[in-house]
């Protein structure tokens, strides 16, 4: 089973990966950027019996290592074939 | 106009990071995971007229800057007020 985890920050933390992105591209002739916040994606393959299974195992491996949950957001998209995301994908 | 740039490595290209996370994730106990590859994404806010120029200037970005094309793919997806993502929206 495939699996897209997407970890941003939460609202309010500063990023400042993201500013230096924001400066570097107005510098680079850029035009119109207003904001750049700065995430990571994990595109994980997974053996789960069921899409239940597979997204309690992803909610574990974002809890103790994809995402620090003091400062990060994180959302679970369960991806089955067409990759589409599933409907039971979750913020945390 | 706010758009989320997802940057993943290509098929084929080596993802030591992402070998990694897996084994981090074993020896974590979280179970099943046979493979993780990771990227990064982009929370982008840009002033454009339409959505054709936001998705001009963006891909301007990502050649520039966001993603080194020889090893990576790019998406775009624009979104409006919703979250949702634009039909338009490319794999570079």
């Amino acid at each position: 089973m495939k699996a897209r985890v997407t970890v941003t920050l939460k609202t309010g933390v500063l990023d400042p990966q993201g500013k230096a992105i924001e400066g570097a591209l107005t510098s680079l002739g850029v035009e119109g950027v207003t904001s750049v916040r700065q995430g990571k994606v994990f595109d994980v393959e997974l053996d789960a019996p069921d899409e239940a299974a597979a997204e309690t195992a992803l909610k574990a491996a974002c809890e103790k290592l994809l995402a620090n949950t003091v400062i990060e957001n994180y959302r679970i998209a369960i991806r089955n074939g067409a990759g589409k995301a599933a409907p039971g994908s979750k913020e945390g």
